[in-house]
């Protein structure tokens, strides 16, 4: 079984990958960006078959390890 | 409009964060973990209105800015 975690950033909390990536696209002459925010992604893949339990699981990766909880949020997703 | 970029590793090329994600789960207990890679995601907020206009542009902007597109390859995503 397939999960994809996405952890980005809680809104307000200062990003300055994302900053960087908004100057670079304004110097590349992309005026068009409004706002830019960096996140990462984890894909894993999981011996468990059930989806609850993988997504219970994969909770618990994400709040023991993947995850800063006091300034990010994160998404599991379930592939397959 | 809000468009996410997910631009993950192509198959086959070494992960070296994925596979410290995998030993780290591991040594939680995770024991279930067959294999994690990791990419990032970038949310932009761009003001175009035109969906197929926002999803080329972005495409312009993978190709020159954010992926490497040697290794990574990317998705994009509209959101709305």
């Amino acid at each position: 079984m397939k999960a994809r975690v996405t952890i980005t950033l809680k809104p307000g909390v200062l990003d300055p990958q994302g900053k960087a990536i908004e100057g670079a696209l304004a110097d590349l002459g992309f005026a068009d960006v409004a706002s830019a925010r960096q996140g990462k992604v984890i894909d894993l893949e999981l011996s468990a078959t059930d989806e609850a339990a993988a997504r219970a699981e994969v909770g618990q990766m994400c709040e023991a390890l993947l995850a800063n909880t006091v300034v990010e949020r994160y998404d599991i997703a379930i592939l397959a």
